[in-house]
């Protein structure tokens, strides 16, 4: 019988015929290991994570946006019908449900794990489109399944957190600039995160496409040679300005459009004046007042988005127009955030404007603006770094001691009277050795340690765990000292 | 090209061979509808949904127990290898994970989603058994899937919110008291939820099982005789004592047996006082000390539980000895939860104490305890009955009127402070009408609106939408009337 490879055998396995008695002392166990890119956590590190999520629902809430929550499949037939961020290959990785004990009489309509969540909002959108109210914006927190081989370093199952506004024929600008100043809102407080250390970058894709145009290429997002052009600009901080300069000559073949282009993908603007300033400055567009027209709408657009996001720390949020994403998808504003010290890890929290997000779904015209942070990726970078602030291994404020069996329901008398005050509680569990009850508090990380009277006449008292510090309390009513 | 039956056509199929242009005109459109047993709220609902949701966790915190969550996936030999609740036919339920484009050379170990949390539970248990602190006290909250056929009012992806405590080598008794205490303060106030309708049931399997030693049985949890004997006795409030008299006629052949034995699920004791009453009454145990001796152990324990629940409000938790549960797994207390209005329902949150949690995944003793949630089921049902209160379409408390582009900085600013302060804000999003802004909150259902000021000079406002007063308030410092 063989063993799964990821399992190890343990005691000797069963033989056939055995009787059950030494069967059950003689048990073949498995022993389990984790599944290559399926993370779980220590409950101190999960206590974290519970952390990051409760702050990125906050921030969203406060922000107005309601959460919506899909199943974790879609008709398979409806993934394939997707928009989504245009990730190139994500149909190879579908995961597709398979009943384990399925008949062939059985016709189903097949099963799959969703691999983002802007598919499922845009099944959701077109399905329930009567009962939504536009604008309508919504956030998203949920695991997404990616069916990859197993490979280090690479999820397959893990958490994205989405907002998005969508609204029925055209969108405000609005939510383009409300985009950034959420994101910012959440990573520059997020628990272990440096701020310093992130950057949010904006770009508008009618800015770079236009500039397709005014040099005479002219913009077809299927077409082989756009898209090689937007790659190698995609790539200019990775690879540097050489290397692109001479992809884009044996794409373009004329080397001062590719020139425009790199001076153009190179900016970065820190205010919409900074940006009006370096494009101008682009040998192309000098006294070409006819090419800089083609760019007009896109460095409007832009520069509001900017301009509403003037009150945030300079250099938190900056245009840059070499951010490229799915081609086939977003149209106006785009979206990238990256760790200022490691740039080349990627960026963390993307996305964009699309003008049609459900026509697959519904025949009605559906703008929107969304953005999502990689939460996984961004945790598990920290957690190996180890920035994470340490995680309790309880939630418990107070310990309450249990002084013995007679004295069981004041314990829990007294636990009661503290959690109705707002407090995490344990109760000792056993009237056993005080030390030994100590003990178990100073384990679990718990800091303040309750004593219930030992003796008729005596008083509650509490002691900080941390300072050592014992004094007199009151179970209905105590305050922390801190 | 056959449509999925779950899916309606909507305007007419591309044909091959039709140009880009006119396909993008009249492309064929997916109009979606709900897959079956895969619930998903509008998000008014999913705002109550979280509020349960923040409510269990908030009482599962408040006694100490720490969160942990797990893949979503297990290897499928861990799943089959499993211990768990139990239910029959999990097996066949099992959902197992296929890569859609998976090439013949794949050797990869088959992933299967968990349909429940205690085989996963076990699982973590064994493989972090070095890293965790014992007792171990943990909740979890996720989603499990059954692969059933799609079929009206079953579920095949829903939440459990479970809770164990695991020790090694042995448990007190102290949390068999503890779940109930706990399920109680969660059920008797989860918003919609009439708590006089609730009641938890306790039993303890070893009265039972001894009852049968009593009166000549013998008991073995895999023999059929004893299998088809608890189930006729769990099937008391449903079926009747007449029929469940004649079953056990036919499987025990001696009436006063079955007698006693429906005597005793009968009982349905308030206090353990009550419980040993009832039971010394049943005409088998009077006189007969040795017989009654053989239950000596459970009701011991039984009563310790009672004991510790009586500041409970009366009836809230009862003594039910009719109560069985997976017969291979639990030992000792059982828990089933039901609505006294509608017992056929069946219970909407059950559990036990096993002796031994995780014995296929590593060579240790370790007994839990344990109750489970069904979240979803209980959710729905509150839903479909209109029980549950009315959810809000946007979580903000306020939304700011913008009263011109010229103020759209203020606008944003006067939001800032009031998020500042805590509140959750929406600023409109365009300078349109008032009345249109005003209609807009009114539509969300927010329930104040702020007027920045419309000219210089003039002072902030804020209005409520329910009473409709509207006076002067400072964006730094604003208090909410109620």
């Amino acid at each position: 019988m063989p063993l799964n490879p990821l399992y190890q055998a343990g005691i000797s396995p069963n033989k056939a015929g055995r009787d059950e008695e030494s069967m059950s002392e003689k048990k073949k166990i498995f022993k389990p290991l984790p599944i290559s890119g399926f993370p779980e956590w220590l409950p101190e590190v999960r206590a974290v994570e519970l952390q990051w999520f409760d702050h990125i629902r906050r921030v969203f809430e406060s922000y107005g946006f309601c959460n919506i929550e899909t199943p974790s499949v879609e008709l398979l037939d409806a993934l394939k019908a997707k928009g989504g961020d245009g990730e190139a290959d994500v149909d190879k990785e579908i995961y597709v449900l398979e009943r384990y004990h399925k008949e062939e009489s059985d016709k189903e309509a097949r099963l799959a794990l969703h691999f983002d969540q802007t598919v499922p909002l845009a099944r959701y959108t077109a399905q329930h489109f009567n009962e939504l109210t536009f604008p309508f914006k919504r956030y998203q927190m949920q695991r997404v399944w990616r069916g990859e081989r197993p490979q280090a370093g690479r999820f397959r199952e893990f958490y994205q957190c989405d907002i998005d506004v969508i609204n029925v024929d055209n969108l405000p600008l609005h939510f383009d600039a409300e985009m950034p100043a959420i994101i910012w809102e959440i990573l520059s407080s997020l628990p272990g995160m440096e701020k310093e250390k992130i950057q949010i970058r904006v770009s508008n894709r009618k800015i770079l496409i236009n500039a397709l145009t005014a040099i005479g290429m002219g913009f077809n997002a299927s077409d082989e040679s756009c898209q090689r052009t937007f790659r190698a600009l995609d790539k200019l901080e990775k690879i540097g300005e050489t290397e692109v300069r001479k992809e884009l000559i044996r794409i373009l073949n004329i080397s001062p459009n590719a020139d425009t282009l790199i001076q153009l993908a190179k900016i970065k603007a820190r205010s919409s004046k900074q940006l009006r300033k370096e494009i101008k400055n682009i040998t192309f567009f000098q006294g070409n007042d006819v090419a800089h027209e083609f760019l007009e709408t896109g460095i409007e657009e832009l520069s509001f988005v900017l301009d509403q996001l003037s009150h945030l720390p300079p250099g938190s949020v900056v245009a840059d127009l070499s951010i490229v994403r799915g081609l086939d998808y977003y149209t106006g504003t785009v979206y990238e955030t990256v760790f200022l010290d490691d740039p080349g890890y990627g960026s963390i929290c993307s996305g964009g404007r699309y003008d049609d997000l459900a026509g697959n779904y519904i025949n009605k015209h559906l703008p929107g603006v969304g953005i999502s942070i990689g939460f996984s990726r961004l945790f598990d970078r920290l957690r190996q770094q180890g920035k994470l602030p340490a995680g309790r291994l309880s939630p418990a404020d107070i310990m309450v001691v249990m002084p013995s069996e007679e004295r069981r329901a004041l314990t829990m008398e007294t636990a009661q009277k503290l959690r109705a005050q707002g407090y995490k509680v344990e109760t000792f569990h056993n009237p056993i050795k005080l030390a030994r009850q100590l003990a178990y508090a100073e384990k679990k990380g718990i800091p303040y340690v309750w004593f219930p009277p030992f003796e008729d006449g005596k008083d509650h008292e509490i002691k900080n765990m941390q300072t050592g510090t014992q004094a007199k309390a009151d179970p209905d009513k105590w305050q922390k000292d801190d």
